[in-house]
């Protein structure tokens, strides 16, 4: 089968892989219906994250069981499923309490890599989710963007406790940020600011319900966030970054007692306990317990009342899986949907 | 008047300073009944945080209320009062969500110095709480406890939610955290592990409610959290020291989705993002918003539900103030009372 694996920064190859196979009871193995590449795929593509040697790339799906292991109870062959980027049992203590993606047996899904044909997906039951049936074509996209982007969105506006009568900040305008704005709206916030300076995206963070757009950045987009707010700071603030100067902003966007929910995947960012200490903030973040929303999620989408598949602005066959890395790493577009 | 002043590591005097008045309207001028030595008044002690010139010291204290200005409505001439270590107007929109510390109109205590005679409180309407009457002498040192201490290590177990079935692990033995202890089990937590290698803190933390001792440090204290815990870590973790090594244990002793809260004021403490970003944890914490908890805690200590007052081991006139010093930095005194 055909699938896609990184060599080195900006060598991304198509080529022939061994098919997956259930190796534990626990396991399935999907068709891969829609995959895409992700921003923190562009870590290890940009050089600022290492790669150890040739790595199987993806770890957002959805697409149509093949085969189940002898254990597998919920979930059966035939079956439209959407999963997360790690599978956990959803059983341990920790899963119950909602955070997935730190199960005690948890295992990436990468490892696999979900940029192919086919994916094996460990602890099954645990990890995927049906939808109530083949979905139209049409949903497919939003369907994938709830694997990971829109679900890591969706917990950022959580873990920053966007609601009513809130006021949200969101900093970074990649799919994850765009898709918190949306997330923040749909969880009841009053107003929503969308910190972006490129039209596309302002266009889409509108689309998805931000009622402001700050284009400053830095020490000028708090003073903006601050104007915004009576001079308070935002009630909550989505950090969708990862580097130092994001979560530096966001936490200064944000009232004394205020929330920071942040998803960006932390590269060389290191926090001053004092600042933070006198900033009296919450913070809570880290990869997105997506398996906790999946549900949610899916039934919004299946029933219209949500759109997130709009992030998805191009879509190409699997075989160029090298341009759409290229366009994303050149924001040219704002996520790539791969169809193998 | 009689009045503590730090003049250098290690030096600290009681002089005559100016009698403090009332200058703006808002302010109330109170005898002070009783004051005490922080463990924060420690680090300028220490030489760790630099003293830019003579400094007037404390920010603990009750007393009576002699002078009140012209714009003083709730609290009258005669009041025996508590007030938190921040002037806040709790009227402010940050005030109303319980964030008194971070009053948009705060001003510090420590400015004029409670380790003294008398004191001036700023904003005294929004700082102080009358006590229903005079006390009975031995509710003295519960009430001053309420003032920071108590009000601290409450404020530290509520943003690490202690409440029922939870498990909670204090990371400190000192006067905060020994009443984080406290105010863990009346949240109703399960479990409270105080974490203590000195037996006469161990005997308060015990008399305050903790179930488990852990001796160990760093990660060998982290260690015996998760064996303690099923493997987890605790579900919430208060840290009340402020250093590099308390913070580094509070989040690795906490599990994925629980909650840290840190109230000791953080010198040198850096966060690595990564490690934060990958423990799930939430952290919340800073100056407490003592205020917010001042009329519960009051009640409390009132009708003798709790009896914070034990921290104090000691207590001296005010003209001993170098020896309360002295006792606390050697750690032959939890924490002392000064009578001024």
């Amino acid at each position: 089968m055909r699938g896609v694996v990184m060599y080195a920064p900006g060598d991304v190859r198509v080529e022939e892989r061994d098919v997956p196979r259930i190796v534990e009871p626990s396991d399935a193995v999907i068709r891969v219906a829609a995959a895409c590449v992700c921003g923190s795929d562009l870590w290890p593509y940009r050089g600022i994250e290492r790669l150890k040697g040739p790595r199987p790339m993806g770890h957002e799906y959805v697409g149509v069981v093949e085969q189940v292991g002898d254990e597998v109870r919920d979930i059966h062959v035939g079956d439209f499923v959407v999963g997360s980027f790690f599978a956990s049992d959803n059983t341990c203590e920790i899963c119950r309490a909602g955070y997935q993606t730190h199960c005690v047996n948890r295992k990436p899904i990468a490892a696999g890599g979900a940029q192919s044909e086919l994916l094996r997906v460990p602890l099954a039951d645990g990890t995927l989710v049906a939808t109530p049936g083949p979905p139209d074509a049409d949903l497919v996209p939003s369907l994938l963007a709830a694997s990971d982007v829109l679900g890591t969105g969706w917990f950022a506006a959580v873990a920053a406790e966007a609601g009513p009568g809130k006021t949200v900040a969101v900093v970074g305008d990649g799919a994850v940020g765009l898709l918190a704005v949306l997330a923040a709206r749909r969880l009841g916030a009053e107003r929503v600011i969308a910190m972006s300076r490129h039209a596309d995206r302002q266009k889409l963070a509108l689309d998805f319900g931000a009622t402001d757009i700050v284009v400053e950045r830095g020490d000028e987009g708090v003073a903006r966030i601050k104007e915004l707010t009576g001079g308070y700071g935002a009630h909550s603030v989505v950090e969708a970054v990862g580097t130092q100067e994001s979560m530096t902003q966001a936490i200064r966007a944000t009232r004394p007692g205020g929330h920071v929910g942040y998803v960006g995947v932390a590269h060389d960012v290191s926090l001053n306990g004092t600042e933070l200490f006198f900033s009296g903030v919450h913070l809570h973040g880290g990869p997105a317990p997506v398996r906790r929303f999946l549900p949610e999620l899916i039934d919004l989408i299946w029933t219209r009342a949500i759109d997130p598949g709009k992030v998805f602005d191009r879509a190409v066959p699997l075989d160029q899986a090298a341009e759409a890395y290229r366009a994303m790493d050149e924001r040219s577009a704002v996520k790539v949907l791969l169809r193998p």
